[in-house]
This record gives C-alpha cells, sequence and structure tokens, in this order.
C-alpha cells in the first residue's frame, strides 16, 4: 500500500522518496528495473534536479535503489523475499516461577552506553526526537514559574499534564477525567505501581508470548508467576486462548501490550480488544495495558483520517483496565514523563503506591512536556517521526532479506519500532548472534529474553528506531553474516 | 551557644541582628531588659540606623524583642519556659505488621496543595531555596546538549552528579568512588529500591521511635513488621538498646535516620554511629542510613571549622550501611533528584531494582544539579540555608512557648528543619489539633504518624523550614489556641 503524500511542511526531497517508494511498493516498477530518470522525476514533480538528486541518493542508501553505471538508478533485488514470521506453536500453557539470568543484566548493562550501536532497544533515534524544542520548552517553563519547578509537583501530577494527556487519551477511545490520571516517572514506574498494587508475590499473571523482556524482570523481582498465551504477529493473542488460559489458572492480572506488542509488532484488531475486555470483565480480572507505543502508527496502515488504533481501555465499561503509557517512545526518555490511568482496583492504591515509589515526578520535565503538547507541537512531530520510522522499517526488512542466511523469517509490522527476526534452523541462535555482536560494538535483543518458557532460541529483535545509515546497513551485514556462522 | 557571625555576602541588618541573639542568648540581655539603643548599636558596628531599625523591627516579628513606649526595644518575655522533650518511655519492645489508617492518607493527601500553610512538611521553605539559579542552569544544560539530556540517563545515573555527590560524601566521612553510587528519584526511590533489596514480606525491620512516617507507609506497603527502638531527642538511639533487640528479634534490616532524625531531630553521636555499625557487622545485620538532613546542621551547633557531622557509612568498613539521600530538602524537591550508596548487601540487586522502578532518572535535572554542585554554588547556599533555618528554629520555639498550653515541651534541634512538640496531658491530642488546624488550613504532622505502637499521641511536628512570617506566627498562635482546647 502506498504512503499517503507526507504533509507540506516535509522538506522536498522526502516527497519524491515518497512518490518512488510508491510506486515501487504498489508494484509499477518491479525489482532490477529502471526508475524514471532524474530530468523525467523533476519535470513530473516540478522540482529542481538537485533536489532529486537528493532523494535517489537517501533511496539508495537505505538500499532500495543502486545505481548501475549507464543504466542510471535501478529498484534492486532483495537477496531473498522475506517471509512473515509465523505465530509461535506453544504446549498447553503452564504457570512458572519467572527466573531469568546472566544474559538480561548484560542487556540491561549496555542501556544508556553510547559506545554500542543499539539495536537492541526499542528506541527512536535521539535526532528524530525534538530535543532542542523540548529543552527550549524547559527553560521557558523553568525561568516562567522557578519556584513552581523547584517544589514538589503533586503526588498525582502537574495538573497541566494530565489535562494534555486526558485530550490525547480520547485519540485511542479513551474517555478519562485528569483528575482519574497519575504521572508516573516513564512507563516503567507505572507498570511496577499497577503490578505492587494488584499482585502478591507467588500470584500468577498472564503474558503474552513473546513479551517486553522487562515485564518478565519485573514478575521475577516481584516474585510472580507467569502463564504465557501465545501472540500471533498480526494480530497478536486470541481472547480464546486467554479464555482457556484463565478456565486453568487462577490469574491476578494480565499484562499486555496489545497495540504494537514488543517484540512481534502485533496489534490486537479492535474486536478482539473489545472481546479481551469483556471476558476479563465477566471474571473480575485487571488487565494492565502498557500503551507506550500506541501512538507510532504507520501512515500507510492507517487509512485516511483514521486516528490511532482504540486502547483496550476504550472498550473498559467495567473498570478492569489499567493503562500505562510514557512520551519515553515517541518524545524523549530521558525527561522520564509517563502516566498511568487506573482501573478500579489499582484506583485506590496508585497514589500511595506512587508515594512510596518515588513521591512526585520532575516538576520541570513534566511542565515541559505538558507545554509540548499544549502548542499543539505533539501532533505534527508524530505525522513526522512515523512516517520515517515506517520508511526505516521498511530498510531494515529490506537489510535483513538481503544479509540474513536464507529461511530468514521478519515481522511486517505496522506500528512501533522493532522487527522481530527469525533465523533458519540449524545455524546460530539469538544468543549466539547476541554474544558476538555485542563483543563488536553491536547490540541486538536475543529472543530467549521476551518468554519464560524458553522458546525464541532463534529469534532476534532489532531496533527499527535508528534513522537508516549506511553504519547501521553495514551491521545488519555483519548481524546477517554471524548468523550465517561466518 | 552564640551563632558565629554570617559570612560577609549577608545583608548588613543581618549581622545587626546576629549580634543582637548572641548577648540574648549567651543571657547578656535577660528577658525583660532593653538592648542597646539604635544609636548605640549603629555606633558600635558602624552602620547606619535604618540598618538597625530594619535588624530590630525583624527580630521584633519574629517574636525575640517587642517594642515598648518609651523603653525603646526589650528582650520579649517567653510565656513559660519550653522544658526540653525527653525519651520515650517504651515497654519491652515487639514486632509488629504495620498497619496504618486514613489519618496517613489524608496528610498525604495535603503534600503540594498549596492551598494549605504547609507547617506539616519538613520541608525548607522555597523562598531560601536556589529555584532561580537552577532554572537557569537547567536551562544551560538543556541547551548545551538538547540530545543528550532529550535521551535516557545510565540507569545508575549521569555521572558527573555521580562525581559531585562522591565529593560531598567525603565530608560527612564516607570514601565512595563516583561508580559505586546510583542516583535516584529523591531518597524516596533509594529507600524503596534498599528495601525490597534486603527484605521480604513478613520481615522485621528495626526503626527509631518515632520515625519518619514514610518509612511506616512503606513498611506497610511491603509487608513488614516493625520493631522500634526508642529516641532520645538529643542523641538518638542507642546502641544498646539495638543490641537488646538484636536479641530478641531476627531483624532483616535497620531503617534510621541518625543525623537529624525526622521527627525528633536527634543526631547519634559520632562514637554511637560507630558503636551501631560495629554491632550490626558483628552479626552481619544491613542498616539503611536516611542521611537527607545530615547537611543541615545549624552554624551554632557545629564549631570552629568543623564539617558536618560524620554519616554512620562513614564507620562502614564491612560494607552493611547502605545509605540514602538526596537534595530534596536542602536545594530542590521538584527536580527528584537523590542517590544511593550501597552496602555489600545491596549492591548486586540496586541496578536491577533501580530499572524495575524507573529505569533512570531525569536527565535534566540530574544535570542542572551536578552543575550546581560543580559551581561551588551548594557550599554557600549551604551557609545561608542553615543560619536561617537555626534562627527560624529559634522563632518556632518561642512562639509555642508563648502561645501553647503550659507544660508544652519541645525539642531543642542543633539541625534540619523540625520542631517535636509534646502537648501536656489532659488537653487536646494532636490529632484533635491536626483535625481542626486542617480545617482552618493549617497543616501540621500529628504525632501518631511516626510510631507502629500507638504513642505520641500527645506530639506534634512543626516544620520549622519556612520563613517565620506573620502569618507563620498567628498560625502557631491558633495552633496553641487550639491546644488549650479553645
Amino acid at each position: 500500500m502506498a504512503s499517503p503524500l507526507p504533509a507540506s511542511d516535509a522538506p522536498l526531497y522526502k516527497r519524491v522518496e515518497q512518490r518512488i517508494l510508491g510506486m515501487i511498493q504498489t508494484g509499477s516498477i518491479p525489482p532490477g528495473r529502471k526508475i524514471p530518470s532524474l530530468r523525467e522525476t523533476a519535470s513530473a514533480m516540478g522540482v529542481s534536479l538537485t533536489t532529486v538528486v537528493q532523494a535517489y541518493e537517501s533511496l539508495e542508501r537505505i538500499g532500495v535503489l543502486e545505481s548501475r553505471p549507464r543504466s542510471g538508478f535501478v529498484v534492486r533485488q532483495p537477496a531473498a523475499a522475506l517471509p512473515p514470521a509465523g505465530a509461535p506453536t506453544m504446549d498447553a500453557p503452564v504457570a512458572r516461577t519467572v527466573r531469568r539470568g546472566e544474559i538480561v543484566r548484560r542487556v540491561l548493562e549496555t542501556l544508556g552506553r553510547d559506545e554500542v550501536l543499539p539495536l537492541g532497544v526499542a528506541q527512536v533515534d535521539p535526532a528524530l526526537l525534538p530535543a532542542r524544542t523540548l529543552s527550549r520548552l524547559l527553560a521557558e517553563v523553568s525561568r516562567r514559574e522557578p519556584d513552581r519547578v523547584a517544589h514538589y509537583a503533586p503526588v498525582a501530577g502537574s495538573m497541566e499534564l494530565r489535562r494534555q494527556v486526558a485530550r490525547r487519551l480520547a485519540l485511542a477511545g479513551v474517555l478519562a477525567a485528569p483528575e482519574e490520571l497519575l504521572t508516573t516517572c516513564g512507563a516503567t514506574e507505572g507498570m511496577s505501581i499497577a503490578l505492587r498494587a494488584l499482585t502478591h508475590p507467588g500470584d500468577a499473571v498472564l503474558i503474552a508470548s513473546p513479551t517486553y523482556h522487562f515485564f518478565l524482570q519485573m514478575l521475577e523481582l516481584m516474585g510472580l508467576r507467569a502463564v504465557e498465551v501465545p501472540s500471533h504477529p498480526h494480530t497478536g493473542i486470541s481472547p480464546a486462548d486467554v479464555a482457556e488460559a484463565l478456565d486453568r489458572f487462577d490469574i491476578a492480572a494480565c499484562v499486555l501490550t496489545p497495540t504494537w506488542n514488543n517484540p512481534d509488532g502485533s496489534c490486537m484488531p479492535p474486536a478482539a480488544k473489545a472481546e479481551l475486555v469483556q471476558l476479563l470483565s465477566s471474571r473480575n480480572i485487571p488487565l494492565v495495558e502498557d500503551d507506550v507505543y500506541g501512538d507510532l502508527v504507520f501512515p500507510s496502515s492507517q487509512p485516511g483520517n483514521a486516528p490511532r488504533p482504540p486502547a483496550c481501555k476504550a472498550f473498559d465499561d467495567h473498570g478492569v483496565v489499567t493503562l500505562v503509557s510514557s512520551f519515553s517512545k515517541t518524545l524523549t526518555p530521558g525527561y522520564r514523563v509517563g502516566y498511568l490511568l487506573p482501573g478500579k482496583a489499582v484506583a485506590t492504591k496508585a497514589l500511595e503506591f506512587k508515594g512510596m515509589s518515588t513521591l512526585s515526578g520532575a516538576a520541570p520535565t513534566e511542565l515541559a512536556v505538558a507545554e509540548y503538547l499544549e502548542r499543539g507541537l505533539y501532533d505534527r512531530h508524530l505525522v513526522r517521526v512515523t512516517r520515517e520510522l515506517e520508511q526505516q522499517t521498511e530498510a531494515m526488512r529490506l537489510a535483513v532479506s538481503r544479509h540474513f542466511p536464507e529461511g530468514t523469517r521478519a515481522t511486517t509490522p505496522r506500528g512501533g519500532c522493532i522487527l522481530w527476526v527469525e533465523l533458519p534452523p540449524g545455524g546460530p541462535t539469538g544468543v549466539d548472534v547476541f554474544l558476538r555482536a555485542a563483543a563488536e560494538g553491536i547490540g541486538i535483543s536475543p529472543g530467549l529474553l521476551f518468554s519464560n518458557s524458553g522458546g525464541f532460541e532463534r529469534f532476534l529483535r532489532l531496533s527499527t528506531g535508528l534513522r537508516f545509515t549506511p553504519q547501521v546497513e553495514q551491521a545488519v551485514a555483519r548481524l546477517g553474516a554471524i548468523a550465517r556462522g561466518m
């Protein structure tokens, strides 16, 4: 499906890129064939030759085109088509105490270390985030209200921010009063508060398989057991599988990322979300919904003016869902601004648990993010960043198809910033690749991080949040060579 | 003991104030007697009459002097001398599961609400904190390194900040490498990390009686039991009492504020700190040392060039002490910048627990505080703020002695920003006063917050962090009237 034309504030060359990508994606120019010449495109779009050159070179850099002597630019032939990833085949679920090992510690330790090419961290390239604008707003609010930002914010969070979050949530179908919301130090604190409010050590928690490895670490640190339900890389977990697990186990809470699940990039269809919430309501089982990627919807996957996919919380008539999210993936992780909309079982305890966890958030950064939202900058930013993420994801898929061994499979995400890659059987495992790559300064996340039941050994998760530079392409080529056992 | 002359950057009238206060405190001018005339002081100090008037009026406002027609200014007679508070008399200690009620929730809810005169919150008046300078530094670091502050800080915290903290800790006798330190979201997160690393639900934790009410809330939320050891308002807990409790109970950890304990303002003598650490080392029992007030030493209580009192951590040759502190009491609570120096039992887990709690601190505020310290501004600020705190505490004691019922007793703190007041038997309790005062917009902390064994009903804690304005004096007068049952 062709990407819509980018908004008119995009650089000209980006519009040229989009046009060519559209022609390739719709099949009008198959692999190996010449694309329109520089002059043809310049004249057809009414732009300068320089602009077209810039666009073609950019497409060459991300691996879509290659330049051939005397033929000009042709559409690059993928080394092999990349089959879509399938759903994991799982035995009947069990409830297992979570115990993780050394490898998790190693991955955690590389976080924030800038000497590594961080393809193992699911985050958007700092170059795509509005760091300068945020810094300016931070300076502005701090100078305007120095006493206020130096003082404690309310335990529940700055009201300005809660108001803005409430407005954003409406786009996910969630109607919440600002007073119901709690700000948190990233989604991490929200998740920690929700789990502490809902569970006791020894309880069983239902999660997707694969799931975000931090959830597993949290379950381990809290002495909880995990019941895993398979996630399909397109549609996520199925309500029928959840129902089966609920029949067999005494589940204290579910922890899911229904929109762009980490690591498989799946998004539950709205009907499945509604069914899931109804099922949980009928049994009064709380769901902690992680929505940190919810705003990162690829432009081509949301036709027309449709907003982002609805959150599970949108279908929550009975208060079983606690929604947890943040601006760490979309705006800035360093400001530590997240939020929590509690379900009924969390509502009475959330404030107290936040008081015990951090007392309150950093007032200056909460107010700077609120200001960014209030000025309407966030929507414009999302248009830009999701367009880039879609292109980077496509470039990453292409590079994987080109460099990884035959038989490699990968997801086709429609949002988020990660690619979930399955290596063919018989070769190096995800951990093999992780260890070799780490030694060469390339970070990835091996598949076994994402499950407590020993699956996904042949998987690895790549971040597509980074700009697809030649350095990233080289890193993917190197990963492919390692995966081929070289 | 007379306060030393304030540093030369103090306003002139402050120096006059200090001179007069010194004469009163040393007894050279007893209550009821005239102080030197305006002209005498102006001439003796070589300052203008206006300056002396300013000083005398300031001393009148805080209740030290009163002006009498034709006699000029005389030293005000306290309504009744305020006897020092004694140590609590306690039955043999027991280990009690911590269960707190509605009153704690109410106090917590008033935190951060600016409609209340916050005498119930142990914090320094925002007017005494360098909010503008911090805002300027926040703007500077954010503009200088926008990408860096927008990105995750390392899980362990920004290295600049850890370096500066390591330098400060040396003044408390603690030698630590920056790499050993972890930054935290206030001391709250540090305390939460330490307790989660050291305890399991059902464990017994040794605390002082009275102790900071947040510790009790934390113990409750974590399902822990409390063993209380009496704290003397001058010297804190005694190692002998701790030894007795260790003999009788299986103690998983101790949580103490050895320097300016909240709420009784006690400071354990260095020898007692050393003895306590030795005792705990010999039994391998970890101590979590809360040091948030450690830098707030009243000038008159630290003779000459002596630095602040040593921390327990200074005597910790065997790694049993985990030190937790922050800049929330001394610089800015709103920036949420704290730190943790782990003992050996916490060291291996601290990073993982921080990862699960908040992942990392807010990068902009961590770097702004680091910059403040690096420029040497913190030391100068401490000179100023501790001088003010000492005067405010003295003014508060005076006001309590004047307005509260006969038989009221109070502590004589030598640091920190709180006064611990014991009402005479037979009248209203601390909770009675709290409820009436809250209804009139005055916040205080009733004594029963500070113990899990039902003691301290006749106590209340007043913040001396606020500037002693006429509004505060009126509030104290009103509290006194309430305490007298009016």
